[in-house]
């Protein structure tokens, strides 16, 4: 069985409580990564709304926050040894409201002022397309392949998608996919995005557990098909509780990961940091820590010790 | 004022996030149980749609599922000197369609499954209806009679209920019930269903808290009159909360804790582990505990540390 | 840029789950208080329907609950060196179905009970007036007037309210309010109460971050016109989750602190305890204590060591 080798960073928060972590934290994280096989961590997405993780310089209305979290995880990422993938812009407003041509013409003035800081840095390993779908809507194929497009031009590095099924545990009944339906969106998408999309890692956690091996060999196929590498998103949080969202029951993250584990060529998870992470704001993410390390023959006290040390 | 000396166990999660707690977590909650007179674990349920607590070899559409919870808190049950009550299995789909005889036979071949793995333990020392319900519908008689009586047969041991107020913290107006309605319902339940249940443990959370000591009586004197031994279900977590669902506060549990000794034979929870354990992973709970503490005479660090040693 | 110096005390919950402190967690949390600059600490509301947190003699259909949080607050203020408001009572009844003047006359017999028992304690420092609007609706202008009125014939002290903007985080499209409906209602309530009225500290978690630094100075231009002290209510609780309310992003707090520090006397906060304390039951406010410290050159190890010795 695969272990986890990536995770997503999710600072600009879109549904997450943040966990007000600072350097020590952060650099105390990316060494336990590095102590269990955790090689690649990927920028959820630099800019949600008015907020972003650096300071903008080249206009738009963004809040006038001064940290710059993307320096400070490139940095920690280079001094620890990961591969970052950098997550691109949502602006919450021009993508909801169709008008995709402005969610490009966004994201390409400020991938532009990340080619001028960030791209050069030697732990700047990738990118990540943010913009989520399920179906073949949105104008998501003119979004990955000008956006994507964008990015490659700056700096030509592998590009990773995670969409998500349309499962019942998102979307009410009549809004779901059958295995066909998605099978057949993500065939049209994958056929039109090809030559800029890497990599497609689904997400999980929005279909039934016994849905899953069936979707993913599926998925798996339409990958061969392309050209597109296959990796799986195994979401580390519980979507079938009333608080949304805790840390997932290790029973079924497990069984989420054996059945990525015979298609998937990567396993990565949304997310560590909140929601497996021996450090994180949820206990019940300590105790998790500690079955995955007892699954995956690592001994948890003793590489908590070497990133707290 | 009486002790809470039962608790529920909730390790299939219908909403409440694990907390992923693995064998030594586990032994240390029972060790914590027999230092502070809980003498009494009841598992809330076995089954819940297509999870089980343990491998499920007579068939249906189980997920591959491998720990064997019910073995586990059996050996530590017996291993630390506790009674453990099993719950039985909610299909999460008969039931709720009305074809309570499906739900019937499902839950008699798998309680044969349980007889023959589980029930000769020394530990096994009753049996937990787990279909909950606040009035005399859903084929409720049928349920308990055929179930219970199934599981008698199996193997003759006490058998409890906990069923459910219809008060205005869970219902909409009008669909609440007043005190008179509900003694109605489980006057007529209680006359229906008394050879097979035993005791009955009422939950206490779904109605305001002056309601409760009126109630509580009500259903007293119900459990007098058809020979049915009154317990309390003593809820340990906060249903006033925006979050579903905290750890109560202490005021209110007390409060309830003295009206349900005034008419109760024991009082059990749901459920100690996670929101009054020390070891919780909810830090409000370690604070609860040490409140419990004072309040009943323990010496909560030297308990705590017995347990942990 | 100001620092925090008061944080509300939420004992009587209307929406934030209890942490279950007894006398030992909350005289270390005022010790720390001290330590870090908060001079101030203000009781959120004596009472919330029939919860009360001091047992009531003077009668009402209130729980009979026997802790009184009142004089152990009291006293540890006393202590420890902090001024303590009174937060006055909210029925939960009366006002909300409009019938004003009975929760006048519910707080004037209460007000009187806490006249013969608490406020000549000399950590008895201010009034607070729990009812809280965003618009001059509900006979608010009546309850200020005549229930601060009674306060302030008790006892002659500062008065401080908290009101809201009618923002978009909160209220659905078409109930919020503009900058200028906002400062219209405002200006007529100031005029109608100022003079019992001293302090008016803003709760600023109901409008977008970037509408704050405007509201805040037309905010505090009515202040000047109406002769009332302007205070900013930072709140460090985060509206934008899913999960109600986990602590804040300390990105957001510290903008919206150097926002108020440009307009209020003072930084107060709802609330210290659960959402910025190193002894809170959310770790993440841990976290960002230790990011208020940095910011604010504290030293958070030596704080905290000071406050729990």
């Amino acid at each position: 069985m695969l272990k986890l080798t990536g995770t997503f960073i999710d600072e600009i928060t879109h549904d997450i409580p943040s966990q007000n972590w600072g350097e020590t934290e952060w650099r105390r994280e990316f060494k336990l990564y590095k102590q269990i096989g955790i090689d690649t961590v990927i920028i959820i997405r630099a800019s949600y709304q008015d907020k972003c993780i650096f300071p903008v310089k080249s206009g738009g209305d963004f809040l006038p926050l001064r940290d710059d979290l993307a320096q400070m995880f490139l940095d920690l990422a280079g001094e620890v040894g990961l591969d970052l993938y950098w997550g691109t812009f949502d602006s919450g407003v021009y993508w909801y409201r169709n008008t995709w041509w402005k969610e490009v013409e966004f994201n390409k003035r400020l991938l532009d002022e990340v080619g001028e800081k960030y791209t050069s840095h030697p732990a700047f390993k990738g990118w990540y397309l943010c913009h989520e779908t399920g179906s073949n809507s949105s104008h998501i194929i003119e979004l990955f392949n000008y956006i994507g497009g964008h990015c490659k031009q700056i700096r030509d590095l592998p590009l990773l998608i995670s969409p998500f099924p349309m499962g019942s545990k998102q979307f009410a009944q009549g809004a779901t996919f059958t295995l066909e339906e998605s099978l057949d969106h993500w065939d049209k998408i994958f056929e039109a995005t090809h030559e800029v999309v890497d990599t497609c890692a689904f997400q999980d956690g929005q279909i039934q557990y016994r849905e899953l091996p069936e979707f993913l060999q599926g998925v798996k196929a339409l990958g061969d098909k392309h050209g597109i590498t296959i990796w799986s998103n195994v979401e580390s949080f519980d979507r079938d509780m009333p608080i949304k969202f805790p840390p997932a029951d290790f029973r079924y993250l497990n069984l989420k990961m054996e059945a990525a584990s015979k298609t998937a060529e990567k396993i990565i998870t949304f997310e560590f940091a909140h929601f497996l992470s021996p450090f994180s704001s949820y206990p019940s993410a300590h105790n998790m820590f500690r079955r995955y390390c007892e699954r995956h023959g690592l001994d948890a006290d003793s590489v908590i010790a070497a990133a707290s040390g």
